[in-house]
């Protein structure tokens, strides 16, 4: 028989799963030996049989958690609902995963309209009983029964008031009682019964509410964004009450083994004497620092100093502890490892190892490689961030914090930037690919509309720029250049805004920023990780510019150079328009001759920049009408710059129409309709890398065919690449070496991967598209079916965003396995989005891959996630 | 090493895919030791390694070729350019499968000018001699050399002008020898070089000439109508020339063992004495029949009877012989199964077993399903259609003959068959589901633009329609109402047309037509083929009159009711609209609730027809914006109708844009945003059945969920549908039976498919969509993009046209595997267009089907495809 309730000695750090982070560490410190008030757990499983049950409390687990309750009643000598020595616990839930989400606390349950005159008898104090009274009701009527607390401030107010008093400390026991009373009132009206006496009754009750609060709208949300499933469950923790507020020997506080900003190696925290723990929220009266606590309570300040020193020494890592101290008597309430900023963890995962505590594997195993993108990009100046108000929020889509004048048009923000030096926020209601340039000048960009990984996120993440995405919040009129945020508020072009990219807040005001700083420590965590870590790591970069930030972050070689953003720049795109209305291969060919020495010049870039690290070039991708205006004027204006009438052009863009573009004429397929492409690109790689090799160079370039569904089809484009490479090698009359590969993207590619293998010297996954194709779902459409998808439980998070290991992944197993077979040293990459995903990134190692490629600015990211793969994976 | 020359006595049948057909045949004859002309035959091999030798014969097989001819030459006792005693030969091409559009033939080889003058000697017939020479001349220069043969044509006529003669056979022999002169001198001025003399050259030549033809335009044409893989290559058979036109006791004839268009146990078949097969096809004289050879060489007739008769029993089936008589020798120039019309098929197998020379399965295994495609759709009557004109060509879509007055518009159409009794040919564009109804009225279907998989044909399809589509060389205004032929000739609404959805051919007049018949003998061979298959054979049917169709032609259920068409239909279109363009679940329900007893009653009709077989029904699956109009006159008329305005209506229709719709929302995706529409169609379904039962039926309903891609929103569906229809069962009071299960059509189905049968209780494979996402081609794209991949030989045919049993198949597979692990009784169909299709059958057999579903037309196709399988997988 399953059991579902523990009590704390029963339990250790290790059943982390079934008992919470929480219950967990409440039973190891007991283990240890530490004062904890006794309790027990109601383990995650109990909350899993709570939903299969139709959201009810068996009555198996029911009796299991009285005859529990039974047990600590014995043991503490306290009796449920016994006003001469009442028993009084807290109920508190607890995940796997720290879950902000979730309801917290409930305190002082077991109090009643008899047991509050038993306690205020016992502890000779009816004050702080009725006040005990008072806080129990107001939580459990909040949180278990939703009635809103803020009508019980009401009432508090208004007595407070009439009392003419301004603290809460300051109102007498009678005021409590009155208090009481009417809060009992209040509940009654609300709910249509008394407030309830029977303390197993609010027991259950609470448990079930903790339960309940697993599945609030707020907790989902939090787990979509933090990928944390919705199966696990949460645990609840029931445990006796101490009380921090009786008097001036007790008090409660919470402290850091470390500092958690700085990492700096000594006890942090504050402390409030006469207090419960809302009180030191609440901020009504200034906590002491811990080291305070040494004037105030030397005997209790040295204990709890020895307790947090054993404590990090038993964990291994900074701990984060709650106390108390009832009448003089020291008390842990919880104990976990500390959240810590990115500097902070830096530091103290060098310092444990100079310390002799952990290994160098243990140090890299704890720090979460996600956390690394804080150290990577600006962050707003925290005093500065203080008094902004949030004005709108959107998807979080690529971190870091800018702030600039807005401008609704990419060539507006080119103007404002070169011409008047301006710091300028790009606002678009979607960004297209003619708006690189304008992006890349920004200090950020803001769309309306499109999620993680539109086009928007996608770029402004492989430029390390800060973007908010999907801000539905605000609405943008990009014909009358003027926004408006959710309180109506109206900002023209050149008026200040502020984005944060790691939250998705926008500040309607300007708010200073600090560069990111690359501290020692930093250098020393990559050097371990490189040290472990067997996958290379790569970058996507499309110009020399990037390409030169991912070598400073560490990356070993690009592994996908896309070649459209560059056709999308000023020198160029009007020459690639040329060659998209040309009327035959022959003037497809004299518009491609224009931008053969450019597109070279682009590669020389590159390769120069790059020093001989490995370049993989993806031929042209997207689809032709990606290069064309939609809107009537534009198309006028480039139809007369043709030479061309607007009918034409208009029935050259109709043409180019297609009912599903993703599944249509793109990737190789463009090589195969216009060959003179794939060789024009072909030509000036080839050139470029024998111009760099001249000058001492030692390119070897890796050429790559995206879309790729059948071997033949390869065959197909490898023979132009290679009939075109040695024509160009020979005429050069020096030696060359180059590679051809495949983008493995489209699943029938993934599945004929041992014939593809055949032709193509390296594979790299296209994931997102890959993805896209496995759950037949278009991201640029998911939008309104994921928020379907969400309130129906059906996905928790966009499937399109992360790597979905079961699908997805089993396609890129069957690759693998095919790839190998034909070509046991065939090079295995992944250039998709997910190549900077931790759990991807470990997904990748497991299966064999030589190395992930993602944008520079999570090159180190993923140099510490293959290292901790790779210790884990041993 | 590679033997690529076989001499025909080393060769047997067998050896078909090595030597050819032909030159396979003339071996086992040989073997068989019947009269044939010595000669000996290049493998398809040979042919493979001239295209892997960039289009060269290597110097190894040249080697060869001439040493088999040394060989021939020492057998025959003549000799390559010997005036004295030459060896001529004929140079034919022979592939595995027939291949009409390939090079056929060269005769006469081994002619030169000083050979010509020792033929005439030896032959004691000079105009012979150098009649010969002029017909080699203008063979060898046509079909090797590219020079026109309407060049030499040209010369021949002046010369009979000239002469003043009418006939070829009045030119005398210094006629020829003028028109040779002359023929040689055009030679040189187009080739820049005489006439080859050297019968080496000529030979290698000629079986170049033979390779290359493999590869040309006609033959890839055929290939791909075909499905005959590209790199089969041809084989070229090289054999001692033999003269019919050696006067009056020489001549050449063509004879079948049986019947080819009835069947009859009669040798049928024509000859002409004195003349080469070339005079036969000319036309010039007519041949008498086979019959007549007894009359005038009855020795011949009665050797060539009997040798009829052991070719047919030695071969088992119906034989296709061509003859040559040379002064009074008979000699068999070829064997081969004979071409026969379906209802000859028919008639022979039937027949065959009762004379005892075939087994069931034998003659199961000699008739093409497809040929049974003309047995169940309207033919043109053959003397009407001689004399009609083909005024365009367009793709063959939907088998059958058609005509009737045109109209460019579906509500056109119902009026002239409704209120004018008409026959009707619908022309369109291309049709969307609005169009539904129109072509249900009309016998036939043209459309524009399209291809085998558009719209149109797929309907016509399921309807057993007549259809061309894709017939880019008419011009069709609809605006106008009006369309052009290829001529530029104008029709009207009104005017008349026929069409034929076998060949793709359309004429411009009204041809008559004749039903199709069902013999005896194919119930027959249906009974029998019943008797050996192991695959339950479906049909789709969306309508009782289609479930009526399909339970004559044999199907044992539906496999697949699609309920969007029925949502087209006039009493119910608005309803749906309203449904559409409603603003929240309630007004959804309204208008649902309209719909519901009509749907009910579909259902009803649909139940009735099938008498307790099982009907598969899906859940709607389109995305709704196929539901709204597309034209602003009829976007404003459907606002009026809706009371809403037109802004607003144009609003909805643009919220519901998408960019990939095949990757959108549709499918079950419906169902998770609009609950309500699954509910309703689920009681429709389940009332029905229930009504139907209460009338002694025995429903069992299969309810289908489309686009399923994970097991939870499988499972999210499923309760809608199972809570929906226990809660009407239990309402009901009496007990029903029905099932729930899903289409596996999206890539992860398929790999998940071991968690999504937990909850499946049966798989219908949608390898439409399957394979577009697995080649990540949209089919309504696919259309340009296709062009060019024949043309660069990538694709031999359209992907998704054809069951591509390596990718999709490999899914399949998975799928399959899967699905039998977790339920092993799970009933796993197919519903694509493929499960009519006999390869594909026979994949879905072999990897384990339960069964197939397709067109009601198609399946007694599928049946005999069946049984095929049954018996080739023994």
């Amino acid at each position: 028989m399953t059991k579902y309730v523990y009590v704390f000695n029963e339990g250790n750090a290790s059943m982390r799963n079934l008992l919470g982070g929480k219950g967990a560490n409440l039973a190891e410190m007991t283990g240890l030996g530490l004062p904890v008030p006794r309790g027990f757990t109601v383990t995650t499983e109990a909350c899993t049989r709570y939903y299969a049950d139709a959201e009810k409390i068996a009555s198996d687990i029911e009796d299991e958690i009285f005859a529990t309750f039974a047990k600590t009643e014995a043991i503490v000598g306290k009796k449920f609902g016994d006003p001469s020595n009442p028993f009084l616990v807290s109920v508190r839930s607890g995940s796997r995963a720290s879950m902000p989400g979730m309801m917290d606390t409930i305190l002082n349950l077991g109090l009643n309209d008899s047991v509050v005159e038993g306690l205020a008898k016992l502890t000779e104090n009816e004050r702080f009983a009725y006040d005990s009274y008072r806080r129990f009701i107001t939580m459990f009527s909040d949180v278990v029964m939703e009635v809103e607390k803020k009508k019980f401030d009401a009432i508090l107010d208004a007595v407070k008031e009439e009392k003419k008093v301004h603290f809460d400390t300051d109102l007498t026991a009678d005021d409590l009682k009155e208090i009481v009373k009417r809060f009992k009132a209040l509940y009654l009206r609300e709910k249509g019964e008394e407030f309830p006496q029977d303390p197993r009754v609010q027991l259950i009750e609470s448990i079930e509410a903790v339960f309940r609060s697993w599945n609030n709208e707020r907790a989902i949300a939090y787990r979509r964004m933090n990928d944390i499933p919705g199966d696990w469950g949460t645990a609840v923790n029931v445990q006796e009450m101490v009380y921090g507020n009786m008097g001036n020997t007790s008090g409660t506080g919470v402290a850091f083994t470390r500092n958690p900003a700085t990492g700096e190696n000594k006890l942090y925290g504050e402390f409030l004497m006469n207090a419960q723990g809302e009180d030191v929220v609440a901020g009504i009266r200034t906590p002491q620092t811990i080291d305070e606590l040494n004037k105030v309570m030397p005997e209790v300040y040295e204990q709890f100093r020895m307790i947090a020193e054993k404590l990090e020494n038993h964990y291994k890592d900074m701990q984060d502890m709650e106390f108390t101290i009832e009448r003089g008597k020291l008390f842990m309430l919880q104990t976990r490892n500390g959240k810590r900023t990115a500097a902070a963890a830096m530091k103290i995962a060098v310092d444990l190892v100079s310390e002799g505590m952990l290994t160098k594997k243990d140090a890299l195993m704890k720090i979460d490689p996600k956390q690394l993108d804080a150290l990577l990009h600006p962050t707003f100046i925290q005093k500065d961030l203080k008094s902004a108000t949030v004005i709108a929020k959107g998807l979080p889509a690529s971190p870091g914090a800018a702030a600039g004048r807005i401008y609704f048009d990419a060539a507006d923000a080119e103007k404002a930037v070169n011409e008047r030096g301006e710091k300028v926020i790009l606002v678009r209601l979607e960004t297209s690919p003619e708006d690189i340039v304008g992006m890349d000048v920004s200090q950020g960009i803001l769309t309306g509309r499109g999620g993680m990984t539109s086009h928007a996120a996608v770029v402004a993440r492989g430029m390390g720029k800060c973007c908010v995405s999907g801000c539905s919040e605000v609405v943008i009129d990009e014909d009358k250049k003027i926004m408006k945020d959710k309180f109506g508020k109206v900002y023209n072009e050149g008026d200040w805004l502020s984005l944060d990219g790691s939250t998705g807040n926008v500040y309607g005001e300007a708010i200073n920023t600090q560069d990111a700083e690359l501290t020692g420590d930093f250098g020393t965590i990559m050097e371990w990780a490189d040290e472990f870590r067997t996958l290379k790591i790569r970058a996507n970069a499309d110009s020399p510019k990037d390409a030169a930030v991912a070598l400073s972050l560490g990356a070993e070689g690009i592994g996908l150079c896309r070649t459209e953003h560059m056709f999308f720049e000023a020198d160029r795109i009007f020459a690639f328009r040329q060659m998209i209305v040309a009327k035959d291969a022959e003037a497809r060919k004299k518009a491609l001759d224009k931008i053969l020495p450019i597109q070279r010049e682009d590669f020389v870039g590159i390769f120069t920049e790059m020093k001989g690290h490995p370049v993989t070039i993806r031929l042209l991708d997207p689809p032709l009408h990606e290069f064309l205006p939609k809107e009537e004027d534009d198309i006028a204006e480039l139809a007369k710059e043709l030479g061309i009438s607007s009918e034409e052009l208009t029935s050259k863009i109709e043409m180019l129409h297609e009912l599903n573009p993703m599944m249509g004429h793109r990737g190789c397929r463009l090589a195969v309709s216009y060959p003179e492409i794939a060789v024009m690109q072909t030509r000036a790689i080839i050139e470029a890398a024998l111009a760099v090799n001249k000058n001492g160079g030692s390119v070897i370039p890796e050429i790559m065919i995206p879309l790729v569904c059948d071997i033949k089809e390869l065959k197909f484009v490898k023979k132009l690449i290679v009939d075109t490479a040695d024509s160009v090698i020979a005429d050069s009359g020096v030696g060359l070496k180059y590679m051809v590969g495949t983008m493995i993207e489209i699943p029938r590619a993934a599945l004929t991967a041992d014939e593809i293998a055949k032709d193509a010297e390296f594979f790299s996954f296209g994931t997102n598209d890959l993805t896209q194709m496995t759950y037949g779902l278009s991201r640029d459409d998911a939008g309104r079916i994921l928020d379907d998808y969400y309130r129906a439980k059906i996905f928790e998070s966009d499937p399109t965003a992360k790597l979905d290991q079961i699908g997805v992944g089993k396609l890129m197993k069957i690759a693998v396995e095919g790839g190998k077979e034909t070509r046991p040293d065939i090079k295995l990459g992944i250039c998709g989005e997910h190549g900077g995903d931790p759990a991807s990134i470990d997904f990748c190692h497991r299966i064999g891959l030589s190395y992930v490629s993602c944008s520079p600015f999570r090159v180190p990211i993923a140099r510490l996630a293959a290292a901790q793969s790779a210790i884990s994976n041993i």
